[in-house]
């Protein structure tokens, strides 16, 4: 067999660091293609003359366009074989990634954790976002449960890493140079900043995309991920190709803009469930809910943490969970993270 | 309310300048996506080497990359509550965008007059837009009728400005350099120069693109414009996405390279009108009218006013308005615009 | 007539180069685009940082984009009254194209011959994509069925040029500096090297995917393809655009990196055939046989030619033709090519 068969459960051993394929040089295409897939329009990621404003050589690749490559990369040797992706903690952008980088991954195997049924098991692993430079540029840990392959194979000891459920503000790596003293609201789109905006605040993004097979697929590619329960309408028995959760997340945080234009860079990912599977013809919706702030050594920069809500047509206000403590139906995404906004 | 509600025509005073959100910084990633959304083919815009012989540095982006890109950034202030789009005039290119520019926008209001019905006004702007040498690159009227939140608010005193039907051979301005004393037929594609074209002429365009959601919403998200009435499926009581008009003007011009290859440049819109809206699944073809054609200054230049008219499918050979001087239903568009041509 | 009516047989005379319009200017911006388009992986495409590994200067274009943007040019000189495009020989690779490159094609008639029913006849071309330095970076020949117009010119003395069957491995040109010593199989993607691939061994490629209107539609425009056919559903009596061939063989090439992630670049196309048309809907998917194997004189580099056959949903295993030597109709693709490989 030529083919990738991809990792089973038995396959993985705590300490193991995968160094998965194919690095990516990035450019003002994949910018380009961003802002035609989803309506980013967050000012420090557009313009390099308001990044410059802002302290910073030049505007860096969207952030969630380096989430997005560094996951794409793993997808080979971590979710081939998964059938849930169980959730994402201690995310952390450290350095922008330019127009010109080359971003390669590795992730590190750090919890396993067998099921009780025998068929399956929990797999943590930590990955790394590298550059040119092998400068960590991102790292954050993701968990799947990945099938066995040999039902025989024996258990590993079991170990489940302990994980923060949120980062702290002292865990915020700022961008070298970022200051907002000389923010323009205008240029950005928002005159609210970070003291405008309340603990338990809730905003309705209000905007809403339909989308279609051809745009997830685009985007999804792009970010090399070529998992065929995106892209193989013949592949699961239902027709119907499973959207990238990813997707989901930049579409939400793109809607965000409409009330958080300023929540200008992620610095921070606390964790994150993809509630419920999205397919073509779904209409996103975004809400957020203010988690918490604090202040930064930055000049003019507050720390923000936020809800981010994809919900789909047909879901309440605020849809979140039921009194069962399920998400409802509509929901397909929550996430928690921090980002920087002007003071 | 965090989120933008919109100016109403209330909130609109003469004189104000508003200063649009989000700069963007264009790239060769801008470039490529208009040529995989449109049918462009104008080498001028296609080959550094080209436009090279032409006396330009590089080859600029397509003219209507620089106007969706302006247009884009004034919808959330000029048109989110608009309910039609009336009218443009006077709009001049006045310096080529190239690659690694970025470009911003601004408006001044320049005319409002309340509907007798007290419900909604005309609003008449001038929106430049600039680039990071604060340079104006495009300028040009707009007209919308927007919709009045406070039925109370008092009307203003109307003012309606004069705006030329037709800019005039000595408005235009042709970019610095521009020399077509070496034109190359063979690499333009085209054969027919300025003295060919006969004023009254007609030119059936004969290809057609039928046209797809997924299309459609890249190419209007690319230029940041996020009307929910592009993207959202479940806005519209019809159920249907309505098509960006620009994204019809974009695609009848790259149609018109079949016939009018060598209209290169365009370098003024005189007015146009979105005649009836454009849905996906419309097959999109074009025709143009030469309504004039003037000398330039430059060497080897000539201008050439031409009208544009984009139709779908059904429309009769060279379709426009009924004896009752209504469009025809299949009728998209009719824009005037000047263009370079060799002579 | 302003509008190009494409050249019929009667128009091609032996000997006469025909060069072709629009010249284009590549960027980072066609190469994120190919990664969106098509399930891209192969590291050297990818990395700059692989590519310099590999004793390149940087990553070059993907050599199918060189193909694409080459053969896109000729289609208005060459195919426009084709009904049937024959057959592929002799193309090779000549120098890799790099972001900001500028590409034109020319062709040269090398054989012409009627066919008996007076209606039509067979055009040979050679065509040759050039740089802005006006060295040949690919060449190749195909030869098109294409109709009459006035059916009463005299027939041709027909000249049916000599075509090898395959290139030989003393053909092929291997990009200057190439160097497979240090080759990363991790980064690459794939264990298996030139030497584990044996003559007559296929593999299945696995996955799948299923293609829309709007992808194929962007694919082929960005090559400025413009053939009605692609994109104009009322063209066709059955209301069904074509794909352009050229989509499936990018596809085709992208899924075979499931098993072939180490056949890094393409240096020769033997042949290829067009068995059957593919349609929006239509689920790629791939495999391909070892033909033959070649060392080369470049440190590390193995040469292997290779059989790539898309197939659409439904295809029996290993699908290719029935007892009666006629493509299944399940075959969309034949194709013949060279490939270096690290040994």
């Amino acid at each position: 067999m030529k083919t990738n068969p991809g990792r089973f459960f038995e396959d993985y051993r705590i300490g193991d660091v995968i160094r998965h394929a194919v690095p990516r040089t990035v450019s003002g295409g994949e910018r380009a293609l961003y802002h035609a897939l989803y309506p980013a329009r967050h000012a420090l990621y557009s313009s390099d003359r308001f990044a410059q404003s802002c302290g910073l050589p030049a505007s860096p690749l969207d952030d969630l366009i380096a989430f997005h490559v560094v996951f794409g990369k793993t997808v080979p040797d971590v979710s081939l074989n998964a059938v849930a992706n169980l959730g994402y903690a201690e995310g952390r952008w450290l350095k922008p990634v330019w127009p010109g980088d080359t971003l390669r991954s590795e992730s590190e195997v750090i919890g396993l954790k067998e099921n009780s049924n025998g068929k399956s098991g929990n797999v943590y692993v930590r990955t790394r976002g590298l550059n040119q430079h092998d400068e960590v540029v991102l790292d954050y840990v993701r968990w799947v449960m990945v099938r066995k392959n040999r039902l025989d194979a024996p258990a590993p000891d079991p170990v489940v890493p302990e994980l923060k459920k949120s980062l702290s503000a002292s865990d915020l790596v700022i961008p070298e140079g970022l200051d907002f003293s000389d923010y323009d609201d205008a240029l950005a789109g928002e005159p609210h900043r970070w003291g405008d905006y309340e603990i338990g605040e809730k905003i309705d993004h209000v905007d809403g995309v339909t989308i279609e097979e051809a745009e997830h697929m685009i985007a999804t590619r792009l970010w090399q991920n070529t998992a065929k329960v995106h892209f193989d309408a013949t592949f699961r028995e239902d027709g119907r190709r499973l959207i990238y959760g990813g997707h989901v997340i930049s579409m939400a945080r793109a809607l965000s803009f409409n009330g958080l234009a300023n929540a200008q860079m992620i610095v921070a990912l606390n964790g994150g469930a993809h509630a419920n599977p999205c397919f073509a013809g779904d209409t996103v919706k975004a809400w957020s809910e203010v988690l918490d702030r604090a202040d930064t050594p930055a000049p003019g920069v507050g720390a923000i943490r936020l809800r981010l809500v994809a919900v789909k047509q047909g879901a309440a206000p605020f849809a979140l969970k039921g009194e069962d403590g399920k998400y409802a139906p509509e929901v397909l995404l929550d996430l928690d993270y921090w980002a920087l906004m002007p003071k």
